[in-house]
């Protein structure tokens, strides 16, 4: 998506040859009519498919999954990364590995938003090792829905996480796929 | 705000006299057609008051404050539960006690998204005693920016929290306020 890579260019912060800090408009501070436009992009990509149910993880996919179930017109489920005391019944759990904070958490959804009649679509604003996606998917899985895709704002394509789900036969729409980047010169590539 | 005490009384759940659920559209599954009517109202609430600037909290803030800042037009700032390897630079943070979780943690903004020329709503799913919310108005204290008011989508009135807030001059616009419950015979009071 053009709009999304044009922005990342003007306003993202190539930290390392690994890390790029789009906290000023993606993941921090947040963008609205942007995410909008980003909704607008896989309404569009995804038209026709029988989606019913926006799934993201917290927390910094929730505002875009939002956005994007308000375009769809469906609820947006988020999974939690703690037991809350508010959280009882059943829930599908699973455990992932974030690439971002370095550490292990367990992620829940209540059993009562998820069931086999939902035909989701997955959202987050980032996608590395694709650990979070994984975690979303198996949580799925569990539960007997369809997983229509995954929508990725931002994929890091030199990491494996994207092509990963992609060989597994599950559709990645990521806006923007960073192929790689230069820490000293600030250049970004991204993936035709 | 007469719809969204309806849908509380409708699919809200009290789970002891203390403990509301409101889990299958408000904070776990969310209804953002219901969100888009709550952001409405509080635009036509603080009609005129120079708003340039939504902060939440995470997580289940953070969808509602998005569709708030689309409605008026501005960016959204969430303030993040625990240091990322990605947030570097000056921040503002203070500890606060999380009634839901039992526990204390430290929140942070970065200080590139909130400064002296900021006027900002503060938006939040939820306020009882009121400690997330005296940890964001400190950290917009901080920060030199103005806070406008507070705009709440369920408070309990019968914990102190929203009404010290207004003791101390904040605007906080609850648009349901819970006054008493019945884990008995499930029965909601609003306050008038």
């Amino acid at each position: 998506m053009k709009l999304l890579e044009e922005r990342i260019k003007a306003d993202g912060v190539v930290k390392s040859d690994q890390v790029l800090k789009v906290d000023s408009f993606l993941n921090h501070q947040m963008d609205i009519g942007l995410f909008r436009q980003m909704a607008r992009q896989w309404r569009h990509d995804f038209d026709g498919a029988p989606i019913n149910k926006v799934l993201t993880i917290e927390a910094s996919g929730i505002a875009i999954a939002a956005i994007v179930a308000e375009e769809f017109g469906v609820p947006v489920v988020f999974a939690k990364k703690s037991q809350s005391v508010n959280l009882d019944g059943t829930v599908y759990s699973t455990r992932i590995t974030s690439f971002t904070h370095k550490r292990e958490y367990d992620v829940i959804v209540s059993a009562k938003f998820l069931g086999p009649d939902d035909h989701v679509l997955i959202i987050d604003d980032f996608m590395a090792n694709g650990c979070a996606m994984e975690g979303l998917v198996q949580i799925c899985e569990a539960a007997g829905a369809t997983v229509e895709g995954i929508g990725i704002a931002v994929e890091k394509g030199f990491q494996p996480g994207g092509d990963s789900l992609r060989a597994k036969g599950y559709r990645v729409d990521s806006l923007a796929i960073v192929e790689s980047m230069d820490s000293e010169t600030g250049e970004i590539a991204f993936r035709e």
